[in-house]
């Protein structure tokens, strides 16, 4: 099996449910759920069984087009007030997630664009935007993935951070898009490394479970090993995904994705940042502007094996993201171009607009 | 209870046995061994009850003090050639760790000094030999001490990196030893941030344990939040360990050592390795010419809650070491006097001979 043969989230054939690789399970188990009811797809989120903002988006958008087709009110107000109160519920799910709230705005936004239809055609409209969503989301990973081969050559070694993959996405990822249009194109001797990322280990259960399944040369390491991998020249490029790009090319991701960019700047490799367009955040003027969520203790001193593996009491820092200097980052790959420093300019190159939404959380 | 009421190894009162501190409880237990024979001390060794190449050559020595005590044969010869299989059999518990050889060789020579005594006092000498072993590291780590004590400054924040702590000497440590100073001298507000240093956790279960427990303002971080750390201005000091130093100054030290240095470097802030003179080894001219060892994938795949947490089969880097180039080292700490660049002259200035030895593994 391989892992671009499965969806992190799709419609069943016959539109009555959501299909979900369920993520809590793996790497040991490949499980796909299937959720008819809207509580156990809230429960889907919620208990991050499916992650990755842009897989987040696709999911909320597929489940309310879902709810849509059992709202039995055929009087459109009626319909609509019915939509919303699902919508809200969705929303609840994950309450911070941004692509949650934005994939389902669209959608409403969608519904009441359809006031004038029949009460099946209506309900068809929906069914077809949360695809639209959910192709959007593939068309930007398979342009990061175009644009980020250019940067690849044949038996070249590739370090990446955190998730930012197939299975963050609706298929393929951010980060890991140039990495599997490599792997169509025929790109030989690919190595690909991934930092086990610490202390939720999504590179160690989820980066390196797709890319070895997806058939790569990949070899796992902990975060401080990366500079050791480096040093004996392993690495020709670091691709990282992102959580919000500041106006000037500050990028906030996974913690540890800053020191892992200070590494390659020391070693001479190139750092991008594979970002799609809607992260990249003009009214946030720098990194600093970013919050960084900071999170339970619990997470660096108890998931262990049997016992605690830190002192009782012991005061932890346990930050979520952390922001890297645009100093350190060699380029920006959206799926609208390749952005270099200064990226202001860049950016406005681009033609983006006042605020992106951030697409990953 | 403060760690530096209790010591890593001693003697006991009635010196019939070894009192070990098991540093495989820790940070959950604190548990002191009395060992009576010379295969519970093997196996303490073996099973890194008691670790750091410092206080396993300290245990060996008083192991041996406590062999020579129960040897019967009154004829000397008699007496040595089974106080030789006795060395010989402490000396398997750990065959790499070179302190452990090394105690041990100088065990037998003071041992063979005594050709003329009679049997009661050749068991002293070596008692007092053992002793001397110990408090000869116990008298490094004071001097590291007290020349690291005017690194700091009130109010600075420290990070220090896996344990080259008290618990991995006879007492205070290495990298820890001017920290214990500053504390002994009352220097205000100190702050100390331990990196948890996977894969093995030393950061976690016994530096910030040790810090902890002796009052410390400790902070445990993952390995890949060091970088946000600095980045938020908390860090001023860098203090590590090292396994072994080369003659230009590289440093071997704990796999993730390197990063931390490269990290200091980026943000200005000094890097300084505390290091016996005898972990100096002009004999090695760079750090290119230090082996380091690789380590079983399990520990950074398997060490996890239930089950594993990296795909089945995946490749795994896992070197227990890595050298920090002299270029990022602000300055060698040793009991002799503070090094600083070129290495060359400044260990010449020291007058160390070609090879010393490397005290911790």
């Amino acid at each position: 099996m391989n892992v671009l043969d499965l969806d992190t989230v799709r419609l069943s054939a016959d539109r009555r449910a959501l299909e979900i690789l369920d993520q809590t399970l793996l790497p040991n188990t490949v499980r796909v759920l299937r959720l008819t009811k809207q509580e156990e797809i809230w429960e889907a989120i919620r208990s991050l069984r499916v992650r990755g903002a842009p897989a987040i988006g696709v999911t909320a958008a597929l489940a309310a087009a879902l709810a849509a087709a059992e709202i039995r009110e055929t009087d459109f107000d009626a319909f609509l007030a019915v939509f919303r109160a699902r919508l809200a519920y969705l929303s609840t799910a994950r309450p911070t997630a941004v692509n949650l709230t934005w994939a389902l705005d669209r959608m409403e936004r969608a519904a009441e664009r359809c006031r004038d239809l029949a009460p099946g055609e209506l309900r068809e409209r929906l069914f077809l935007e949360a695809e639209a969503i959910r192709q959007e989301d593939i068309d930007i990973s398979l342009a990061i993935g175009r644009i980020g081969l250019t940067l690849l050559t044949p038996g070249c070694g590739v370090l990446t951070h955190c998730n930012a993959g197939t299975l963050a996405t609706a298929k393929y990822g951010t980060a890991t898009a140039p990495l599997y249009a490599a792997m169509e194109a025929g790109l030989p001797g690919l190595r690909v490394y991934c930092d086990e990322t610490r202390p939720l280990l999504q590179g160690a259960r989820l980066t390196a479970f797709e890319l070895q399944n997806a058939g790569f040369d990949t070899t796992l390491l902990c975060d401080n090993m990366a500079a050791s991998a480096m040093q004996k020249g392993w690495i020709d490029l670091v691709l990282v995904g992102c959580d919000r790009v500041a106006a000037n090319g500050d990028a906030a991701n996974k913690i540890g994705t800053s020191a892992v960019a200070i590494l390659a700047k020391h070693y001479g490799i190139p750092f991008y940042v594979c970002a799609p367009s809607s992260t990249i955040d003009l009214s946030t003027p720098t990194g600093a502007e970013i919050p960084i969520e900071e999170r339970a203790p619990e997470e660096v001193t108890e998931m262990w094996y049997k016992e605690r593996m830190a002192p009782e009491g012991v005061k932890v820092y346990n930050p979520a993201f952390d922001v890297t200097d645009h100093s350190l980052i060699t380029g920006i790959i959206t799926e609208k171009g390749l952005c270099r420093a200064p990226y202001e300019a860049a950016f406005a190159a681009l033609g983006l607009g006042e605020r992106g939404v951030p697409r990953r959380t």
